[in-house]
């Protein structure tokens, strides 16, 4: 008799995004005419830059050709891109990470999540909160967990809370964890770590032989000079922290995927009999049995990331991008909201007005203003009261959504 | 203390085409002259076919332009893929599966790998014996097994021998099973299943309430019209099986990568307490939880493959292929060689001559005839004595390679 996973069962059914769209969907199909502006799921609007088009339809046409076709190819990636990537995101700023300690991926959500596979049940497990909810969903599907409560969270799970009361900056667990998913630039918040805070978190994974699951998606989004880009930055991360970055919000690949995951040669974890044990050939492992690569066509735009005007591009989108945050951010606070993220972030984090809830607000938004964003309560506990805006759209939208902001906040 | 899934160490170390790399590697050192001719791997040599890169270039067209750009498509792949599978792969062959049943991803290896996350630790799997490695590997990963004896076999797992002496037939397992991993047309063997086969097996798991993992990766190779294409064209297969297909083979997506599964929605499994659970929807959360969707302009390649001139140019390539395989297959029995599959697959599997083990076969054959094929131990206990040859080359070295073959074996 084939048996279920029963920790799928403890999932909750209201997903985030479905239960957006489920709302939104009602109230264009009673208001036809309404035209809503979505400022919710965080996903870019502008086109792929040319030099990654011109890069991609030229690895076509070598798809098209027998002399230079290609089938498998590594599943960690071309060499051609993992080097593109060490040499211009990290030896380029000093930091030392190396070419094949750079795993070429679809996702960052796909490796945030699969990375799990190559730990034991039995760490015990930290997340933000808010916080993005792949991490936790993953780890509850992989038996983590107990059930969850009525605020959303399970047991099991160490909840660190970030809030304006901390100043979105996450105290260490009081009792010891194992694992530590960390996400700077933040998503929701779009808060960022600076350096003494990132030094807490190695220190403290250094002690405990903990892993940190760091989370750099928007790493590109990053204008402060004094904030890390890398994790690696930090002195003594190569032994205890996993990188993720992704093309996904850089060279807006949302829809063309490609990502990569950094894990340092450095790294160990223990095994059951108390070994060290290298955490880069498991990850290795795992990566090339249960994946087979990110396409030969892809792998090429991404690496065209890396010339001199796929720079130049990428970064001008980035800078719009950017525009926008800063045009939400001081739309709001000219009306009295208090606003958070926003400045090396393409979220903006906000306190929903005269106490209202995540949901309340997101009703009264999407109602009255025809404005769809995220609640922050969908993000955990702890993002009660909070709502998210995200900065993807054109200029046009972000100028006209901040003006029925302001109308309905008012 | 971050604790390792000690699972991993239990997977032997020396995987199979790793090790053929290395041999070959050093052979190659050794006789920098010699013209190697590779038919160990099973990865396509043809180029994409032009109705695909032409719909591949065109997309990227689309993701230059802000107006027509595509950021996250749905997880589960976009519908004018999922229709056209399920009206040419099913539909006109009067198989019911409907679109919303196909999951779109990013390779069947991924896909047979990952399905294991949905069902539960103590499932009793049933795998062949030999095996394409990557069912045993991730079960063994998952915990679902004990150490590995010195053949290459888990405790745990439960192995159907397949051989010439059962005419590659695998027998019903004696002890009752949950879950079995059944591929057809076969890798390795290049054997194909009958009606009359695959019913015996979905009866048996509609008595058992098992659930089969039908791959059907090679299903364009079948020209035999008696052999079934789908394991849903057995009458009950729908509450029964999970069925994995791919553009690898057909459309030469190796480097390209997109698949599908499908899920039917009357497939169930037990919870811990006895109730019936529908898989779908638990293969959807799982899907939409740890993956992001196949890039959009891989997609619309591989619509393409459903178009007219792409369904001509796939059947020409495949005919290509079994062409080699049919050559390969007169070649070897020209000599005595006892020959199998080959006929509807491009695999060709032999009977090692003089009672050589896989290995020894492997060395005679790459020192005497540079040729590299796959030792058939390397996929398990019962592969022990048998060779397989893959019809993925070009025809000059195939034709080259049937003539050092039989000069090396006569």
């Amino acid at each position: 008799m084939a048996r279920i996973n029963d920790h799928f069962l403890k999932l909750k059914a209201g997903y985030l995004f479905p239960e957006i769209g489920r709302r939104v969907n009602a109230f264009c199909e009673e208001n036809p005419d309404a035209k809503v502006i979505r400022l919710g799921i965080g996903d870019v609007t502008e086109p792929l830059p040319p030099a990654i088009t011109e890069a991609m339809h030229k690895a076509i046409d070598e798809m098209a050709d027998r002399s230079t076709f290609r089938g498998y190819g590594p599943e960690q990636g071309y060499d051609f891109l993992r080097t593109a990537i060490a040499d211009n995101d990290y030896q380029a700023r000093g930091v030392n990470v190396k070419a094949d300690e750079i795993f070429i991926s679809d996702g960052s959500k796909c490796d945030t999540g699969n990375i799990i596979d190559i730990f034991g049940q039995d760490n015990k497990v930290a997340v933000t909160d808010p916080v993005y909810p792949v991490y936790v969903d993953t780890n509850v599907m992989a038996g983590r967990t107990g059930e969850a409560s009525s605020s959303g969270q399970y047991s099991g799970l160490v909840y660190l809370p970030v809030t304006a009361e901390n100043d979105f900056t996450p105290e260490l667990p009081s009792e010891s964890v194992d694992l530590i998913y960390l996400c700077y630039p933040n998503n929701p918040t779009g808060t960022v770590a600076t350096k003494e805070t990132l030094k807490k978190w190695v220190d403290y994974a250094r002690e405990k032989e903990a892993i940190i699951l760091f989370d750099a998606a928007y790493e590109a989004y990053i204008r402060n000079p004094d904030i890390p880009h890398s994790i690696y930055e930090i002195p003594g991360a190569r032994d205890v922290a996993i990188e993720f970055r992704s093309f996904s919000k850089n060279a807006g690949f949302t829809g063309t995927r490609c990502a990569f995951t950094v894990v340092p040669k450095d790294l160990k974890g223990r095994a059951a009999d108390g070994e060290l044990v290298d955490i880069h050939p498991l990850w290795n492992r795992r990566h090339s049995t249960k994946f087979n690569g990110v396409p030969y066509v892809i792998q090429r735009g991404a690496e065209a990331a890396y010339s001199p005007a796929g720079k130049a591009q990428i970064n001008e989108l980035v800078r719009f991008y950017l525009e926008n945050a800063s045009l939400l951010r001081k739309g709001l606070e000219a009306v009295g909201i208090d606003v958070y993220g926003g400045v090396d972030a393409p979220y903006v984090w906000l306190k929903t007005p005269r106490g209202l809830t995540s949901w309340e607000f997101f009703d009264r938004l999407l109602q009255q203003a025809h404005l769809v964003g995220t609640p922050g309560s969908g993000f955990g506990a702890s993002g009660e009261g909070y709502f998210r805006l995200s900065a993807f759209n054109s200029r046009e939208n972000v100028e006209e959504a901040v003006k029925r902001f302001q109308k309905v906040v008012s």
